[in-house]
């Protein structure tokens, strides 16, 4: 029985006496501890290493004191199990030698065998399960389809992923075929990751709000519902689409158990668009955690005054930057940690 | 007299048998035309060879018959009349050599005197007007402080401007300063602007997005708004702040004469947000000029059909990409130029 219930009792909706708050991702990437497994291990040793993806997983738990881990991974281990080629470049980010650029390189790729392919990934959860020792939830996660598709095609980070959404926009058959052979593999790997204990899974759209109102449910949403659709009578699910404040009404009805919120989309706003009744997780701007520990703890309280106490995950609004200085971590948590009505 | 009317007639919100129609920008980036000064001038060169700029400003009202010329120019010659160096390098685009991090370099930092440093621009503009003679409108432009703050601070583009934010959010009072003269440079630009000949006029902000609506209010539309009171009495003024949707209520009683919209933001949400009275200039997806010609016409009459025929500039969601096939931009263009209600 996991003794902190906060963050399962808040995508339950059950009453809770504080929001339970967690920071996205990755798991302690601010971290001295962290920094010094990085100068020695290279990005994919680490996720593909149980002991080192769990002892990182751990980290902010253990050092911030957060109500929820969330495992030490990669949204592009996906696209790699498929049989893509992807690397990890210091200062550039990801990196795909041989991007996604026609029909006929899609239809080379094979639904792989993901128990065997991404074992690593289930034998990290097993090992934080232990570690964690049901102190706190263990969140796992996958990106969206239209996400992995947009780095498998520009085959590296983009402003606007103009080569990807170019190709969608002028092959989209071949689109297509590619999301619905990402969103295949990714309920397949969901199923597993849930199997291998996670209690929460998180969909990351990164980069949903690049698109159209329309072009959103075509491309992005379509493909997430099914994953939804196929995982949610075993699990906990948030999803969370930056910059999709305008398909918040959809997603309201999309049978998640929570939608994550940038900081662009007020709570007002927020808590108005999906009509009040989903629980919300977000969504303080990254930058902000910037500023001075009293002005964090100001916008914290202003935040959860906002959001509200019940039905209501603290959070980001996107991944915590990797030079914000630890107290300031600290200070966001602690302010949730002592927050009363 | 000018001949082409409709812009005017929109911005006024006057009644027009059809909407107007132009693309952000640059003037022409994607024509072939463009493409061989490209090889012979750098980008500077060709803004600052008046010559140069006129030429390539009336590059799309010839050659795909726009209703509007934008003046072919870049929102980083503001900082550089301040006297920060910036250079467009190839791949990385702008690029500042000593970007400010320090309230010390604000503080040397003196509001120049436009009409000698950014007199080049004038005389670009001047010469644009000889040749337009009269056959439509020209629009000028500027950035708003925010946005050239973002440029100033970061040094170079980015995906989140994050030193740039960080920036704003640990020296509050620097940023501020510098977001003043910013302000105080642009209105003197803008003014000069004016009385060289320019008919309209367009704010950029290209990374408000970036921003809280709390934080946005702050350190961006404060801004603005001064430059807007500021020029309102003397020329026709569209603003366009990317992915700031939520900002469109306290925008539309700015006393602009219209919004640009992005993308993201559906005519029927941008109608609703804006109260219906401002005119509405936008907001095809730049990535969906990728389509197919069919498919291009068939999304702009939607497009239309769905902002409506009054109180509505169409143009894209934000500026066009250079590998735009001609083809699908003249079927953009000649779309609503034969668009029948």
């Amino acid at each position: 029985m996991i003794k902190n219930r906060l963050l399962l009792d808040a995508l339950n909706g059950d009453n809770v006496s504080r929001p339970p708050v967690w920071m996205m991702r990755q798991a302690g990437r601010y971290l001295p501890d962290f920094m010094k497994l990085k100068e020695k291990y290279d990005f994919f040793t680490r996720c593909k290493t149980p002991e080192l993806a769990a002892k990182i997983t751990l980290m902010p738990i253990e050092q911030i004191g957060t109500d929820a881990a969330i495992l030490f991974s990669d949204i592009l281990v996906v696209p790699q199990a498929m049989g893509v080629d992807v690397e990890m470049r210091k200062e550039l980010g990801p990196f795909i030698p041989k991007p996604i650029r026609e029909a006929k390189q899609i239809e080379k790729i094979v639904i792989p065998d993901v128990d065997d392919n991404l074992n690593y990934v289930f034998e990290a959860i097993r090992l934080s399960k232990q570690m964690i020792d049901n102190r706190v939830p263990l969140i796992g996660f996958a990106g969206s389809p239209w996400t992995v598709l947009c780095y498998m095609v520009q085959g590296q980070g983009s402003k606007n992923f103009d080569i990807a959404k170019s190709f969608c926009f002028s092959q989209p058959e071949a689109a297509h075929m590619l999301l619905e052979k990402i969103t295949t593999t990714t309920i397949k790997y969901l199923k597993s990751k849930v199997k291998a204990g996670v209690n929460v899974i998180q969909l990351f759209d990164s980069w949903g709000g690049l698109l159209s109102e329309d072009d959103y449910q075509k491309f992005s949403w379509h493909y997430n519902q099914k994953i939804i659709d196929s995982l949610k009578s075993k699990t906990k699910i948030i999803s969370f689409s930056k910059g999709c404040w305008f398909a918040l009404p959809l997603m309201a009805k999309s049978g998640v158990d929570a939608l994550g919120i940038d900081w662009t989309c007020s709570a007002r706003n927020a808590r108005y668009l999906t009509g009040g009744k989903v629980t919300l997780q977000g969504n303080l701007d990254p930058s902000r955690l910037m500023s001075t520990p009293k002005e964090i703890e100001k916008l914290t309280k202003k935040m959860i005054a906002e959001f509200g106490v019940q039905k209501y995950i603290v959070n980001l609004g996107h991944g915590i930057l990797p030079n914000v200085p630890v107290d300031n971590a600290k200070a966001f948590v602690n302010t949730v940690k002592n927050y009363s009505v």
